[in-house]
């Protein structure tokens, strides 16, 4: 059932700024609480001398308590997930998120933690009311060191603008996504973000050197070392690394930045069978070599919609399927060559059908575009489930033609894309509207097909609110004994992040 | 003092095999307990009726408990440590271990897991009697996805079989180090092994796909997929990957091995000044780019002493620093080229003073063994005090001249050498024999040193016994509470591995 629309009318009258227009212009999601049948925990509640003492620590402006202001921050960027958090507040220091912490931790006031707010999983926004602590005022640089590549700054500093600083030094990030534009890398760590480049500059758990963290208890953990190499005790950075904001709130990082690359050369390829994908996958590791750095692939709905929902220029003709493979290299020539002929080869063996092969920046630019604009641009058909899971290679396309046969009419599309050379492979399904019986034929029908060949549920989108109830198909019943074991340790009352990442246990 | 003779005597009648000649040979080490001034734990003694439990549960051949078979599982590698262990037992499964690990932790008996027993800090082996839970026989490989890179093997497979089986599969392990003969992947992990080529194929965090671990109590943690991207949860295999045995024994391994690569090339250099390896890092990686997978130096005394007391030949003359320079890639042109045009404009710029470049590979193996032989080769002149820390590149070498200065002639020698792009300088300080009033000298000092900068104390090594009373220059106080909360939690009866890796509280 859809939020009524008076709701929305009396929200209209106080919108303004850019990032509230967009709710402006659509009916309100459902709450979640509602939506999900979640039922509050037992926290303490928001009372007026909490908000007065978050101001005497924050100052008046960095108390937001204005439904209108607030309403932002409680609903995700896919519009599934709503909360009622009454309450936001924006520190600018370590010290001020300890303060809050350790404040909330002793009156048993619930929080959640949040960075650009473009996860989809719903980890990001509250449930109830849950008091927000955004990063977003935490954003300074604080050192790059030019000769190791170590960067040091604060966790509410948005991805993009890092790339843009560090490539000014000859570095890039070691990840790459759509959201750059918006995704905080607090948010990205919490989330153990992949991305489309994974495959060459490798996972955060390999690239992050070193972070702080401030547990539930305002406790701040300092691992922010910027060295590549430090064996001494226990590696504590990675119980933050893809634990969505419930065992601490990052605060800082230290991330190992890769020399920006000299050549990049974009191919985009019509190919006609899922196969035959594998196959060039395979042809790529071995032609391409170190310099393959990334290697997607589309099915021809998720690029013929996109194109024509979002008015792009598809460069090549229609084919059953698309590739895109980059190079990133420190010699264009040589690059070039091998490009040109793994390019040579694989049109004469027929796994590449027809393709476009670029290496100008505004050629390349719109095709990423083409491909990281799918997860967006089915929204404009209606209701998107979104799946994101791991699969054997072997495997990774089978769900996709399973599902519309499943389905049938009762969805408007469904769709597979995503990042074949980590096995991870994006599955969205559109329909007019949000609807249970699709809902119900979706799931757990995906996660036990995953389960079957052992892939994983969550590939990089994380649990979040969204997916604990399905996490033991990836988790079994020891495994997530020891998850509630560490959240107990961390965060004896439970107060980061509530109704997240880990299931109840009744 | 060392170990009087007696003992000697006492175990030459017996010995038998390989491995036990390198004992008979010398004088037995010092007793770590009296050498290092530790008091026993309050653990059970292991009794007939325990040692009758191991044979029931793993037949009569598998449970060691004569004193000259025992031995070698006493003595650390180094030979600066033994412990008084009275049994030692080599499981052959995942089954046997759970059930080992769960007798111990009801009895409080306590265990030392042990893999190559190649450690340099003395964490392999026991201290007092706790008993040794040797991996060697648990050596099956498991699966190799040759599509993914994903190995699946136990956790006692040796690094180098590893790499011969995968190599055969077109694929290499993404790490090496000067142990691989030995080491096995399950020490790798726990001990967070870095070695020879991290610079190219990052750390364990980023590789190790998987594992399957066992908890002090018995339960087996089965955190064994071999996807590269899953979001389900906690990333709990992080907690046993460079924890050192102190909260799991580390049972099976899933991990990413990347393409074997079509050509490779070796450059050994002969250069002026630590600064001059600094500006010939930089310039290696921005013309070597991607195909750069080993950049190491070491000074002239690590290399004329290695070269002289092995027998060895230094294919180049004698200059004040050495630099080896490896690539690996796809395509021997291409690499060709870059390393060439590398080598021209640093002749000429003066950075390199001399040197030979190759590509076959006898000539390889031989100018890696002198690299690799530098650890072992002191040994022959006396006892080694052996550090291994990390700095900020422009700090690396700093500590060596001033260790000089430092200790006069007391020292045979003081030698630098390592992993110049991690920043990861290992420092042997060589003695006629072990000499308090020379580690009086190094110790704090070269920890108050490397503190200083901000350093790390253990780059790779860990922390084992030797170190523990040296963590806090690493890590604060707070984040060491962390540590001791994780490892009451997993291991509330401290069975684990004890005396090592975290410090006393007292």
């Amino acid at each position: 059932m859809l939020s009524p629309f008076r709701f929305l009318v009396a929200y209209v009258p106080k919108l303004h700024g850019l990032a509230q227009v967009r709710y402006a212009s659509q009916v309100l999601p459902q709450l979640s609480a509602e939506k999900y049948n979640v039922k509050r925990k037992n926290y303490a509640n928001v009372h007026n001398s909490d908000i007065n003492y978050f101001k005497s620590i924050l100052g008046e402006e960095r108390v937001l308590t204005d439904k209108d202001e607030v309403m932002p921050f409680n609903t995700d960027w896919l519009r599934s997930c709503r909360g009622q958090s009454q309450v936001v507040l924006k520190p600018k220091s370590t010290e001020e998120v300890s303060q809050i912490l350790s404040y909330c931790n002793k009156k048993c006031l619930a929080v959640c933690p949040q960075g650009g707010n473009t996860g989809l999983v719903g980890g990001s926004v509250p449930v109830y009311d849950e008091i927000v602590i955004n990063l977003m005022l935490m954003n300074k640089i604080i050192s790059l060191d030019e000769i190791s590549g170590a960067l040091v700054c604060e966790s509410g500093c948005v991805l993009e603008n890092l790339d843009t600083y560090v490539r000014e030094h000859n570095l890039i990030m070691p990840l790459d996504l759509g959201a750059k534009g918006s995704c905080q890398i607090g948010g990205n760590i919490s989330t153990n973000a992949g991305g489309l480049r994974l495959l060459r500059y490798g996972n955060l758990h390999g690239s992050v050197l070193g972070l702080e963290a401030v547990k539930a208890d305002g406790t701040v953990i300092d691992c922010l070392r910027s060295l590549k190499k430090d064996n001494t005790g226990y590696h504590l950075k990675h119980l933050f690394i893809g634990s969505e904001g419930t065992l601490g709130v990052v605060t800082k990082v230290a991330i190992h930045c890769p020399v920006l690359p000299k050549a990049v050369t974009l191919g985009f390829f019509g190919v006609k069978s899922f196969e035959n994908i594998l196959e060039l996958y395979n042809s790529a590791k071995s032609s391409l070599g170190e310099i393959l750095s990334a290697f997607e692939m589309a099915d021809n709905t998720a690029i013929t919609h996109t194109v024509k929902n979002l008015n792009l220029t598809n460069p090549i003709a229609d084919y059953p399927f698309y590739v895109l493979v980059e190079t990133h290299g420190s010699n264009e020539v040589h690059d070039g060559e091998k490009l040109s002929s793994f390019l040579e080869k694989e049109m004469q063996s027929g796994l590449i059908l027809d393709g476009t092969v670029t290496s100008e920046p505004a050629k390349m630019h719109s095709i990423w575009n083409i491909r990281e604009s799918i997860a967006a641009s089915f929204l404009v058909e209606g209701y998107v489930f979104k799946y994101d899971v791991s699969l054997p290679q072997k495997h990774y396309y089978e769900i996709v033609p399973k599902l519309k046969q499943r389905l049938g009419d009762k969805a408007s599309s469904v769709i597979g894309y995503g990042h074949v050379g980590d096995g991870n492979i994006h599955i969205n399904v559109t329909v007019p509207q949000y609807n249970k019986e699709v809902l119900s034929l979706l799931e757990p029908f995906i996660f036990e097909e995953v389960s079957k060949v052992k892939g994983s549920v969550s590939a990089e989108h994380g649990i979040g609110f969204r997916k604990p109830q399905f996490i033991h198909f990836s988790k079994d019943s020891t495994t997530l004994d020891l998850m509630r074991d560490l959240k107990q340790l961390m965060d004896p009352n439970g107060i980061l992040n509530p109704y997240k990442v880990l299931p109840d246990t009744n």
